[in-house]
C-alpha cells in the first residue's frame, strides 16, 4: 500500500523545468537559465579573514545554538542598511532568514488558507510561486507593463475578487522580466493594500544592483499602517551560499515570521550569521556591490548589443536598469519549451517563460540571465540562441 | 484595520515556556532548561582548518548556490554512517536539512492536513509539537513506559480512531524522557505502522550518545515496505550552529522532501556542509563522538547521584542511557510552572514538563538536562531545585 500524502503534495509535483535544468549543469553549457551571481567576484578572501576572525574571538558561540530572530549585531547592521531602500526601522523588526526564499514560504504559512488568493505579477518569479502553492492557494495575475503592475487592472480585480489574502511584487529588476516599478505605482499600491487591508509581500534582492537609472524608494518607505513585509537578501550582493536573507515588518507581523522560524528550523547558521556580520564591520560593502554592478552592467550591455545585432526583429526583450535578468517575448506560435531543447542540443540553456505564469499561458517567452556567463560564452550564447530563434522561425 | 492570519496561526502562539526561557540566558542562571551541547568539547580548531581548506581549495562552490538535495560527498558520508544504525542505504536516500527540526516540519507538510492525528508518545518533544501543529493536527497521546511506548495501548487507539495520518517517535535517549525504546517494541511498531499503512518520523538525535548498555537498531532497520523516515543531525556529535542534519527515505517519499526544502529555502548552506565533509574526511567524529559520550556520563552520573542525596523520595526520575535529559515525576499536586518560577527566583533553571503533552496536564513533571552546565554548577543547582522541591511539598 502507498503512504498517504496531503492534500498539498499535489499542488507541488516535480517542474519539468527542473528536471530540463539539471541538464544545465554540464560544463559545456551556457547557460543563461540560472539566477546565479558572478562567483569570480565572491569575496573568498575576505571570508578566509572572517571566518578565522569569528572562530578565534567566540569559536563557542559561532558553532553553539543562538536566538531564532538572528545574530543581534547582524539585525542591527541590517535596520540600518534598510536606510538605502527609504526604510527606518531597527534591529527588533528584522528576522534572520535562510535566503529570502524562506521568507517567501513563511509569507505562505501565516497568510494562507488553501482557496485563498494571492494577487502576483504577471509574470512573477517562480520560486515564489511554488512555495505559496504549498499552501493551496490560487493566483490572481496582474498584467504588467514597463512601469510594474497595472494599477487599474489591480483595482478592478480586487473589487470583483473574493478571498484575496496578500499582494506579492518584485518591484526592483523584476524577476522574470527585469523591469522595474515607477515611482507613482508603488506609492498607488500601498494606496490600494490600505484601502482593501491586504499585506503586500514587497521582495527585493536585487535592488541594491542598480547600474543605470535613479534609484526608486521600496514599496515598505510608503507604508504607513504596517502592512508591508519586505524580504531582503545578501545572497546577489555578498553571496548565496551562506543563506543569509532577512524579513522586516512591523512588530506584530514580525512575530509571527519568528514562531514560524522557531517550528521550522529553530534558527538560522550561527556561523554564517557571525561571518557575515564581521565581514560588514570589517570591509565595506558597498564597495564590493560597486564591482558586481560594474561587472553586470558590462554583461548586461553585451547581451542587450549582442541580441540586437543577431536577434530577429520578431524577438522583444526587455531592457533591466540592474538586477541579473532580460525577458523576450517571440512571437505567439513559438513555443519556447520547445526552443529550449533545441538550445540545449547546442549547449545552450535558459528558462522558458511559461512557467512564470502561475495559470498558464505565455509559452512564448523566456528569462535570459547576464550575470553568471562570461563576455565571451555571453556572445557566443546569444548568437546560437539567435540561429535557433531565427530556424524556429522559418518552420 | 489589523491584517488577517492563516488559521494556523491560531495553533502556534508564542509559549509562555519560551518567555520564561528568555530569563534563563543571564549568565549566573544554572540552566538545566535548554538541550544545548557541551561548548567546550566543539572542534573550534578543527573548524578553523577545514574553514581554510574549503574556501582555498573550493571557494566559489562553498559560497555559491548549490544542490537541494545537499553536497554529494557529504550524503554519501552519511549514508555510510547510517550503518551505525543499523540501516544499509544509499546517497541517493539522504536529503540535508537545516538541522532534524527542518525534518521535523516538512514532515508535517508532507502528511497533514488540518485535522489529521499524529501519534506520539506521551511525553513528546515540544519542537515537534510545535512544527506539527502549524499544520493545524491533533495529537493522539500514547502511554509510556521504561521500555518506550506500548504497543498494545498504540494498537488499540489505531482501532478506534479516525484519520490517523503519521507516527512520531524519538526511541533513543528521548527527549524529554531520557528512555529508551526495547528492540521488541522497536520491531512491533514497524508490525503495526504497515498493518494500518502508516509512515513512521523517527527522529534520533541522541542515538550516538550512548554511554551504557547495549546499542539498539534504530526502528528504521526493521523497514521493509519503506514507510520509516529517519531524521538524523550533527547538531549533538558535532554542533548545532551550522545546522546541518538530515532526512533518510525510500526515493519515492525523500522526493516529496526535496520537493518542500526547495520551496522552503532552496538548500542548505552550501559552505557549512563542505566543511562538515572536510572535517568527516579529515578528521575522526567517531573518536570526537567518545569525549562527548565520556563528559556526558560523568555529568548525569553526578546529577543522579546529587539527586539521589537531596531530592526528596517522593520525586521520581529516570536513568538515561545516553543523551542530555533526564525527567522528573513530582506528586501530583506540585505545579512545575509554579516551581520554575521558585527556582529562577534562585537562579536556577529547567523545563516545566507540562509543554511536552500536547493535550495537556502532567504538570507536575520536569525536564533536566545535564550536558551544557559545568560538574560544580551541576552538584550546586541540583541542592538548590531539591530545596525549592522540598519547600513546595512542605506547604
Amino acid at each position: 500500500m502507498a503512504l498517504k500524502f496531503a492534500n498539498r503534495m499535489d499542488k507541488i509535483r516535480a517542474s519539468e523545468i527542473r528536471e530540463l535544468l539539471k541538464l544545465t549543469v554540464r560544463p559545456e553549457v551556457i547557460s543563461f537559465a540560472g539566477g546565479l551571481p558572478a562567483p569570480e567576484l565572491f569575496p573568498i578572501e575576505e571570508m578566509k579573514k572572517v571566518s578565522q576572525k569569528v572562530l578565534e574571538e567566540n569559536g563557542e558561540q559561532a558553532l553553539q545554538y543562538s536566538p531564532t530572530e538572528g545574530f543581534p549585531p547582524l539585525r542591527e547592521k541590517i535596520a540600518k542598511r534598510m536606510e538605502q531602500a527609504g526604510v527606518k526601522t531597527t534591529a527588533e523588526n528584522i528576522l534572520i532568514t535562510n535566503g529570502s526564499q524562506q521568507g517567501l514560504d513563511f509569507s505562505g504559512k501565516i497568510f494562507l488558507n488553501p482557496g485563498d488568493v494571492v494577487v502576483v505579477e504577471s509574470p512573477s518569479y517562480l520560486g515564489a510561486i511554488n512555495a505559496f502553492k504549498a499552501y493551496e492557494c490560487k493566483f490572481l495575475e496582474i498584467p504588467t507593463d514597463d512601469d510594474g503592475m497595472i494599477m487599474e487592472e489591480l483595482e478592478k480585480a480586487l473589487e470583483t475578487t473574493e478571498n484575496v489574502k496578500m499582494i506579492y511584487v518584485i518591484p526592483d529588476f523584476q524577476n522574470p522580466s527585469g523591469r522595474t516599478w515607477s515611482f507613482e505605482r508603488r506609492k498607488k499600491l500601498v494606496e490600494i493594500a490600505n484601502k482593501f487591508n491586504l499585506p503586500i509581500i514587497e521582495d527585493n534582492p536585487y535592488g541594491e544592483l542598480r547600474f543605470e537609472g535613479e534609484k526608486i524608494p521600496s514599496i515598505k518607505s510608503f507604508d504607513t499602517e504596517g502592512r508591508v513585509i519586505y524580504l531582503g537578501t545578501f545572497s546577489k550582493t555578498f553571496c548565496p551560499g551562506l543563506r543569509i536573507g532577512w524579513v522586516c515588518a512591523e512588530e506584530e507581523v514580525l512575530n509571527k515570521y519568528i514562531l514560524v522560524k522557531q517550528g521550522a528550523d529553530l534558527q538560522s547558521n550561527s556561523m554564517s550569521q557571525r561571518e557575515l556580520d564581521a565581514f560588514l564591520e570589517v570591509y565595506d560593502l558597498d564597495k564590493h556591490i560597486e564591482k558586481i554592478k560594474k561587472l553586470y552592467k558590462n554583461r548586461r550591455d553585451l547581451m542587450l548589443k549582442t541580441m540586437k545585432e543577431h536577434f530577429p526583429p520578431e524577438v522583444k526583450y526587455t531592457h533591466p536598469e540592474g538586477g541579473l535578468f532580460t525577458w523576450a517575448e517571440l512571437p505567439e506560435h513559438i513555443n519556447t519549451r520547445e526552443l529550449m531543447k533545441k538550445a540545449l542540443e547546442r549547449n545552450v540553456a535558459f528558462v522558458p517563460g511559461g512557467s512564470f505564469f502561475p495559470n498558464g499561458g505565455h509559452e512564448n517567452t523566456m528569462r535570459i540571465n547576464y550575470s553568471n556567463m562570461s563576455e565571451d560564452k555571453i556572445v557566443e550564447g546569444i548568437k546560437i540562441l539567435a540561429e535557433v530563434i531565427k530556424e524556429a522561425l522559418n518552420k
